[in-house]
This record gives structure tokens, sequence and C-alpha cells, in this order.
């Protein structure tokens, strides 16, 4: 079925660089993008216009780093570092997601607010607990949302109720997997992080990514007393990254979180072995932990995508990560005496957009043959936006745009908003 | 007339401080707060009660520093340091305000967006245009607002349709004093900033400053461009404060904002002379201004306050300046070597209702005697709620309560919203 929608239409297929369509057609075929037009093509006369007029149309978000279990707690408890803040807030949190009931509803209210955020790819870690994280995968899809969940393996250094002993978590690991459809949420392997998992544990969570080709996501450097206690643990490892490569654990297809504190061997690591970093902004400061070298990694050519990470970080919008990123950019600029570039609005867009959705396989910007996974954003009603140009509204709604301006959302080519 | 508001009561008489009445009563007397009860006394069992059930009724807040006239720019064109951004985006739109019809129309949403967010008590800085100055006070008059606004002196440095000469100055800012009425809000002097201003203007300040006792805001070391700037033009003053001081301009009543790069003389000056700190973390971060010092201000005994300094900040929601206060203070934390304690929740909301309320008058908290302003904020929509504490449900609203969870406010003992 041939679509197109008439609007605006602002995307990054760069770092740095936007395109932007004033008045344009986005062609859009059986919900794959097939080109955008500054006039509608002849061929297209006939196909369903949905006319979005003045708004803006821009790519959706993509969240590569978040909690699922910790949204009660979203905006509460961060008065502690990571390794208190885990043992004090989150644990206890996340062990009532034994109950599937309880999780059901949870997780119905989170997918729903990721949507209306404009939110449609998503990496995101459940809890241990099977039926739950099933539980996850079904809310997330039902609202409309693609991507990666996963169930997390930990089998030491846990708290009451959240702990599985190293068999049970190799076993659940499998029922989990056994039950996953084959739909548009997917399983992904998730070691919470070095100190949760037992080597034996991380040894047979390394079989199963290279036998079943899963992809990981994990932690990794994001607070200095956590890098302390991953050396205690691995005395035979150098760096903390290196905990998860000898069980095969960091290759391409692995998200690892924050790298706030990898130095130049590690970033350089980071990138020979192909992985995704997930900067969370938000997170790094609510917790103390520190400001990742987003501007470095960059420059070294590092694969930067953006994470939420609720319920450490309290944003749950990415819009609001987006901002936040470009914050956290200028701390660092501040701290190096005004040496490093901070990120631009349109870097801080792509690393928020197009950088995230190549995880999942799409192109550059809104690439011809990706499924469309769109906004769209009304500004009317904020002041003077008949006098700006369509780049300064975008700018503009990267800041202040919130889930009320997001007037429709499409992920994987439907309509979800 | 007397009235009792019913609901979760929250305050903070103290830094750090926060009192809770659950279920309490707020009882208020012709508009102003006779006492809080957790029981409803007999003798006003005849009161009109409005019963906010399971709602939080908390302070309203106040916004010590913003720029009226900067509003239509609000989430653009943050990627120039301080003395740029002024020329490059922020005097062009200031010159706007020549045109008092678009005046009326801006600061006419700008009141609103302010009301709907709870802001009750303002410093605000308008324009050099007299007319659009008091249409500015006008309409935050009409809107609920309460506090000061103050027509710009600018007889230097300025730009094209944006400078006065110095005698212009002066009688334009008698002609407006002799304007302004004797409502809720009142006449501020503004010297817009040293560099702005000449020797002559800031004398002649100076004198209408002690002559009719009137209040001063200003900007103070923001910046370490602007700071040497200062200095050039100033050669007989060791810092910048003495720059307004050798005029009379640094005094109790006066309002400086940022004090970002304010050393330990130029802060034992601040408190020696009373005056007040607007502290602005968005702004000082979106210009790449600096991290200010706030946790030393506060062991000093600095008098600290918070603004939105919209739109060098562009949060206007002083629930949003209260947290990202929070993440400021965790940036010195980090840069500190985590030797610097953070503001915490209690602390912040404090710098943003009951520090800021004292400078019009008002005692510590929901005092007895104090104009009823307040926000009564609806957390229900969020998760688990029935389960938490006021005190938790107090912590998430401040991260997360937007103007669609504040569904009463109060100021002056009206209710506006």
């Amino acid at each position: 079925m041939n679509q197109v929608l008439h609007g605006h239409i602002v995307h990054a297929p760069k770092l740095g660089a936007l395109e932007i369509v004033e008045n344009g057609y986005m062609l859009v075929e059986d919900g794959k993008i097939a080109g955008i037009s500054a006039l509608l093509p002849e061929a297209w006369r006939g196909a369903e216009v949905v006319d979005y007029g003045d708004r803006l149309v821009m790519q959706s978000f993509c969240d590569m780093h978040l909690h699922a279990p910790q949204y009660p707690m979203l905006g509460m408890g961060m008065d502690l570092p990571l390794l208190d803040w885990l043992n004090t807030y989150t644990f206890k949190t996340e062990a009532r997601f034994a109950d599937v009931e309880y999780a059901r509803e949870v997780y119905r209210r989170l997918a729903a607010e990721l949507i209306a955020n404009g939110t449609t790819r998503v990496v995101a870690f459940g809890s241990i607990h099977v039926a739950s994280t099933l539980v996850l995968m079904e809310e997330f899809e039902r609202a409309g949302l693609t991507g990666y969940v996963g169930k997390v393996n930990m089998d030491r250094n846990g708290a009451p109720g959240l702990e599985e002993t190293t068999e049970e978590s190799v076993r659940e690991t499998l029922r989990w997997l056994e039950s996953c459809g084959d739909g548009r949420i997917r399983p992904i392997l998730t070691p919470r992080f070095t100190p949760s998992c037992t080597d034996e544990l991380m040894a047979a969570l390394g079989g199963l990514a290279r036998e079943r080709g899963l992809r990981v996501q994990s932690h990794l450097s994001e607070n200095t007393s956590e890098i302390a206690w991953v050396g205690a643990l691995h005395p035979d490892c150098a760096q903390y990254w290196e905990s998860y490569d000898k069980y095969g654990l960091f290759g391409p297809h692995t998200v690892m979180a924050h790298c706030v504190h990898s130095d130049a061997r590690e970033r350089g690591a980071i990138k020979a072995h192909g992985v995704v970093v997930a900067h969370c902004p938000d997170s790094n400061i609510n917790l103390v932990s520190g400001v990742a070298p987003v501007r470095t990694m960059l420059e070294e050519g590092l694969w930067v995508t953006l994470g939420s990470d609720i319920a450490g970080g309290d944003v749950l919008p990415m819009l609001g990560v987006i901002s936040d990123a470009i914050r956290s950019s200028k701390i660092k600029r501040i701290a190096s005496g005004w040496s490093q570039d901070f990120l631009t609005v349109a870097e801080a867009y792509y690393l928020g957009t197009t950088s995230g959705a190549r995880y999942f396989g799409a192109g550059e910007g809104f690439a011809v043959g990706d499924a469309l996974h769109a906004v769209v954003i009304d500004d009317r009603g904020f002041v003077d936006t008949a006098r700006l140009c369509v780049r300064e509204r975008f700018e503009r709604a990267v800041y202040r745009a919130k889930a009320e301006h997001i007037v429709a959302v499409y992920s994987d080519g439907r309509k979800v908003k």
C-alpha cells in the first residue's frame, strides 16, 4: 500500500549534517521509505496523502539503554553512587518483578510512555525473571516498539530475591530463549555487569552468543569503584572490557552502556571490536559517575549512541536525553578549558536517531528501503513559529518539545500514536 | 474570608529540612496563611474546604532571574559563549520589543507559561523599551504573578536599535518609574551589566536607587571573557563587583545573576553586602560559562536563590531548574573528586522556593501571616503512587512533574490556575 506523508521533513543522514525538505513528501510503500521528494511525483498522485501541513516530520528515537523494571523508581533515590544505589534502591525494586501481574501493569505503562515520547527502537534490560521478561517483550510489542529486550543474568552479588544460582541462570536463559517469539522485540543476552556474573556464567553466555548468533548488552566503566571491583574480581584482566572479551561477550552487536572512564586503550578495544557505546548523560550525572568523553570517542571513530538509562537517568523522553547529551558535552568543554568542542544540536540528534538505528540494520537518516520510524511534531503552540525557519524550529523542538507536541509516531511502518 | 486547603502539605522552612503534614489542613484567612494543622480545628469547621485529597500541596516557585524579551528565542541559538551569543542572537531579539503589540502578544504567553508551571514570584529583565516594559508588568500582573520587573539600561556596547544615549536612558527610566502603578509587579533598577552602562549612567542609577529606595538587579561574573572586559573598562576596580559597588548598586535587595566565577574575595563581598545570588544552572552550561560553586556559597553563608535565565537557560519550569541545580552540584562533586557535597532534593527545593520568597518579604516555608503562594501537584498518573510515602512522591514530583501535573496554583492568596 502506498502512502505519502506531507510536512517539513528533517533527518540526519550523517553526523552533524542535517537534511531538510520543506513542504516535502515522504513516500512510503508497504511501510517502507520509497523516497523523499520536494514535489509529489506523478506516479504517487493516487496514493493516500496524510497532510501534516506545517508540522515537522522527524526521525523517531532509539533508546539504546534502559532498565524496564526500574521504571517504578523513576525520579527517586539518586542520592547514592552506583554500587550503593544498586543495593539500596534498585535491587529491591527489581525483585518485585517476580510478580507477573505487577510486571504487566508497570511494563504496559512504560511502553505507552516510550511511544508517547517518540521512542520506537529500544535495547532494554528486563529483570532476572523469565515470566516478567516475556511480559515486557509482549507489552513492548503490543505498544508498537521494536528492538531487543534481555532477561538479566545475575548469579553473584545480588540481593535477597534477586539472585540466581549459576545453573538456574543458564537454565532460565534457555527457557526464556525458547519462549521468545519471532516478533519485533527480540532477545538479547544480558549479563548485568561483571560483578554480577561468575566466570562460569559468563562462559556459558559467551557460548550461547556464539552458537545462536545472539546479541549482547551490558555495562562498562561507569564508575571508578565498579572498575576497581572488576579489577579485583579479574586480576588476569588489565582492563574492565577484557572481563567480557575473554568470554566472547565483546564483539560487534554488543552494546556497552556508559564507558565514562574508558581510557584510550579501552576506547581502542571498543572500536576494534565493533562494540556500540550507549552514552547515558543523565544517569552519569545523577549517580555522580562522571562525564563520558563523547567528543573524543567520535573523533576516534567509535560508534556512539544514546540511552535514557532509566532509572539512573530520570529523563525518559529521548528529546530530553539528546539535549542533555549536548549539555554533558558542554560540561566536558568547560572542564577542558574550552579545548574540546561540544556536540551541536544536529550531532546530538544524529546520535539519538541514525546512530542507534544502524544497530537495527537501518541506513542513514530516512533511507530508502528502511521501515518508516518517524515522529510528527506540532510546534505551532510555541511563540513566533511562523517567523522561524524550519532549522530553527527543529532546534527548538529538540530542546522544548514534549510528548504533547508529538502528534504522531510511526514505528516499523505502522502508525502507533 | 476563611478557606481551608486539604492535602499532603510539603514545605521547606530551612535549607535541607522538609516539613510534611500528610492529610493536613492549610488554614487561609483573607489569602494569608493562618496555620497548618494535622486536624481541622474546631473554629475552622465552617470554612470553605477545598479538598485536594491525595494530592501534594507544595510551595510555589520563585524565578529570580529571567529575561522576558528573550522568550521568543527559548531553546534556540545556544552554540556561542555569552558575549558572542548576546551580539548574534539576543540583542536582535530584544530590539523587536520596540513594537508594543508584539510585546503584548509575547509577554501574555510568557506569563501564562510561568503560571502554568507554578512560578508565582519573579525578578525579571524587560528590554530598554518603556512601553513594552510597562506591558510586561501589566501582563505579569494580569496572569497573577508577583515581584519585580526592570526596564533595562544600556547606553554602550549595544546593537542597532538596542542602545540608548546616557541622557535617554536616565530620562526613560524616570518616565518608566512614573508610569509604574502600585500593583503586585513593582519596578527594579536594571543596569544590564557593567559593559552595557557608562560610569555616568551607573552613577545616575545609583542615585535613583538611594533616593527612592529602589531595588537593583544585574549580572556578575558569568563568563571569563566578560570579567576580563569589565577589568579593562574599570582598571580602578580589583574585581567585577566593585564596578557596581562604587555607584551604590551592590547592596541588600540587589540580585546578581550567575556569580559562576566569583572567588573567595568576591563571595565575601556578596555576603557582606547582603546581595542575593541568582544561580542559573541551565544557562551556565548552555553558554559554556562554567559551574557556579553553590555548595561553597551555602557553606560560606551566602544567600543563594535560583533563576531560569531564559533564554540562556532553556528550562522555564522551576521544577526543572531545581532538578538541574542538583545536577549542576553533582558536576561540581565530580570535578572536586567527590570532596564537595551535592545539593539534596530538599536543599534545591528550598533554593527554588523559600530562599527566593524571602527576597519578597516572606518567611520560612509556609509561614503564618504570609500570603499563600502554593502549587497543587497531582502525581497519581505516575506508576505506583499508592505504594510510595509522601516524601518519595515529593522527590519524584521535583524530577518528573510538568505543567500538566500542576493542577492548581495560588499566588498572593488568589487561585490563579
